[in-house]
This record gives structure tokens, C-alpha cells and sequence, in this order.
């Protein structure tokens, strides 16, 4: 047996490419997108009452996945990226049917002739990712306090994210300079490393954030790891 | 564009109709079902560390809704079932692509040979519904506990249930009296009835639980209306 399902709206979101995008919802707050539903799903009362919603459950394909196929075993983020576990005991991309799961934040609902447009946050999909259903986050059936998930109860630990003065400069340039340094403090915050990764200080990385490329360095000591941004230019 | 599924696992289900099925999952902690896995899903690498969850998202398509097609606005029963809203402002069933979303508690993981069988409580599916996708719920990511959903904030309020004499009779003669009791006890308190049927005390409601058919009817008081089992008899 099999179905067919079909993008009732694709997103555009600030991330561009896979690396960097958070690994769950809700960690950067400051992330936004645009939901665009497409036609015939376009009508603006398939959202009627949707504005008594805080929340919203995104089921979306993993497109950029779907070649790969599955996996019956995936190596989780979490686990260091190094370890194995079962593909359904993590929300991993390579699964048998390529579909993910994300709560987002509906921030407003963008009516006019012919488009209805979602605004939300704290999201972690990637720019262009096709959604096949919308369903509003019931508080009552959906937030279970007491729930358990012994690999990963907690969310990561934050790093501490600086930025170069290069880097500053071309922050202060940008008419959206607050909304754009909280959120990429928000998204390096999260260590984007593969965690197999030794830290080693004279690499720099780079991942697209909104219209920017953003290049940053590990800084280490005794105590911690920190994160100086050391370039940000326009894509 | 389009994008193709396939079931991963059936699920067997104490609910044998979709009359009486909850509304929502959590309602009834009595439910039972256990999830197979399918060939070629049903190697037990799929579910290694699963046993570190609690609760499961299911993912899974609304079969018994497929010839039916999909609506802009449909009529929720929190709504009394006589009032329109948006499609993605509910989770009804007539959705554009028939997905389902739903949390359950893992309560065991059986592994013999050539078969993997999740035991799960608290759900509100269908007996046979397919299974697409298997995640675990992550609390600090999913559990949110200041979302706001307007129109049902608040698990609906339940009715007190009684078993008239001929059907305690019935329930004593059950091995698992206790359970089905609890059950059916569950199942009543939320008011299967569709929410603009005026209370008719004369009628007789029946529903297919577990292996049985139970019978019931409302009685009316000034204060309060209450269910009181009829008739429990074997399927």
C-alpha cells in the first residue's frame, strides 16, 4: 500500500543550507519564515480561527534527503555523531518515509488577494522545504511534563558567541543589525560543529544565514569553548 | 510535486469504530494498542535505544478518509460540531493530505524473531491504521507549556459513567475486568455523542471496544448528565 501526499505550501526561512540549522525547533527564537501556501490550499479560509493558535505542528519532507534513502541504524548529533542508535528512536532526516516534525511559534497571518502567508519563529527548517500539513499545538494533549527522553532530556548547552571588530563593523552596516546579531549568536550558540570534530582554532567555518554568509572560529581554553564571529558579508 | 509514503506498522487498536474513538490522544490512559512493524521496518536495529523514550509521536494517514477528499473549512466537535473553522486551524480528519499526528506512551518493546512490537497506551487511533513514521517525544523541544489554543485550552470536561446492573454482570464475567471497566469508563466520560444531538433519554448509543459491543444511554438531571452502560456483550 501506498499514499500519495502532496506540498500544501513550501517555507522560506532564514536558513539556507543544512549545516548550521538547528537541530530542533524552539532553540532560536530569533529564526523566522514564511509559510506560502500554494494553490488550491491558498484560500483564506483554510486558516479561519488558526489566529487562536500560539503554536503550530509543521509536518514537512526532508527534500533534500530523499535520494539517500534510509537507514535502519543513524548516527544522531547528540550522541557525538560517532554512535548508532534505531532510525525511529531519533528524529534523524534518513528515515523510511522522509517526513519531519516541527513546532513553530505563529507570530501572524499575512491575508491578501490571492496568498496566505504564515509568519513564524523558532523554527528549523531549511529555505524551500515543502509542508504537507498544518495542525495547531493543543496545550492539553500535546505539553506531557513528565515525559522522558533519556539521550537527550535536557537542551544542549549553550556556547558563548563573540563577535570580531571586522565583524562588527559589518553588523552595524545592517538596517536589521539587532534582529541579525541575536540571531546569529542564537544559531552559534548551538555549536553547528559536528561534535566529532576536535576543536581546532584555525579553522574557520561558514554557513548562510538570512542574506549573509557568516564565517566564525573556535576559541578554547582550560574552561570553555567560545565562539568568535570573524566575518559576515552578503551573500 | 508529489511524494510517496508507505506504512512502516499497522496498529491493532481497542478502538473498532470511529464512533467513541477519542478526539484527541491522552484522554483515555486505559486505551491499549501495539504497533508491527512491517517488512522491511521490522528489524529490531530500527528500534535501538527507543527504550529511553516514554511517549511517541505517530505519524500516520487517515485511511478510513481517503475516498472522502478534503475541506477549506470542516466542523470540530469542540465546536459542537456545528460550527465551521479553518482546516489547519483543527485536526480533523479531511485534510488536504490525510496525515495524522499523535502522541502515545511507550509502555514496552517486544523483540522476537522476525517481529517488532511496540506496546503503546493513551492512543486514539483506529484499529488498522497505517503507520508512517515512529519519533521519539522530546520534552524540552515539544512539551510547551505556555502555548494557547483557544478554542480547546482545556481537556473537555467529563461525564460521570455507571453500569447498570445487567452490564456489571457482564463486565464480571471478563478476565480483565478491571481494565475493561477502566476502559469503557474512559471512553463514556468524554461524551461520544456528536455535540448538537440534544440528550434523548430514550436512545440507545452503542460503540465496538476491545472485543465487545457496549451499549449506553444519557441520563438527564438538572444538574448533571450522566452515562449509564446498558449492555456489554461480545463481538
Amino acid at each position: 500500500m501506498k499514499f500519495e501526499i502532496t506540498p500544501i505550501a513550501y517555507i522560506q526561512s532564514c536558513y539556507k543550507e543544512k549545516f548550521a540549522t538547528p537541530r530542533q525547533p524552539g532553540l532560536v527564537s530569533a529564526a523566522k519564515g514564511q509559510i506560502q501556501l500554494i494553490p488550491p490550499f491558498n484560500h483564506p479560509d483554510t486558516v479561519e480561527g488558526l489566529e487562536s493558535c500560539s503554536h503550530l505542528w509543521l509536518q514537512f519532507v526532508f527534500h533534500q534527503c530523499l535520494d539517500q534513502g534510509w537507514k535502519n541504524k543513524v548516527r544522531p548529533p547528540r550522541l557525538g555523531g560517532n554512535k548508532k542508535m534505531g532510525v525511529f528512536a531519533t528524529r534523524a532526516t534518513h528515515r523510511p518515509n522522509a517526513l519531519g516534525l516541527s513546532v513553530v511559534k505563529l507570530d501572524s497571518i499575512q491575508i491578501e488577494k490571492q496568498s496566505v502567508i504564515l509568519h513564524v519563529s523558532g523554527l528549523d527548517l531549511i529555505d524551500g522545504t515543502p509542508i504537507v500539513d498544518i495542525k495547531p499545538y493543543i496545550p492539553y494533549s500535546d505539553s506531557l511534563t513528565h515525559a522522558r527522553y533519556d539521550f537527550a532530556q535536557l537542551a544542549p548547552k549553550e556556547l558563548s558567541v563573540i563577535f570580531s571588530t571586522p565583524a562588527q563593523l559589518a553588523l552595524n552596516q545592517q538596517d536589521n543589525r539587532e534582529q541579525l546579531s541575536t540571531l546569529i549568536r542564537q544559531v552559534l550558540a548551538q555549536d553547528p560543529r559536528p561534535a566529532f570534530h576536535e576543536v581546532d582554532e584555525a579553522r574557520i567555518y561558514g554557513a548562510k544565514l538570512d542574506c549573509f554568509n557568516v564565517n566564525w572560529r573556535y576559541l578554547k581554553t582550560d574552561q570553555e569553548t567560545t565562539i568568535e564571529v570573524v566575518a559576515i558579508t552578503l551573500l
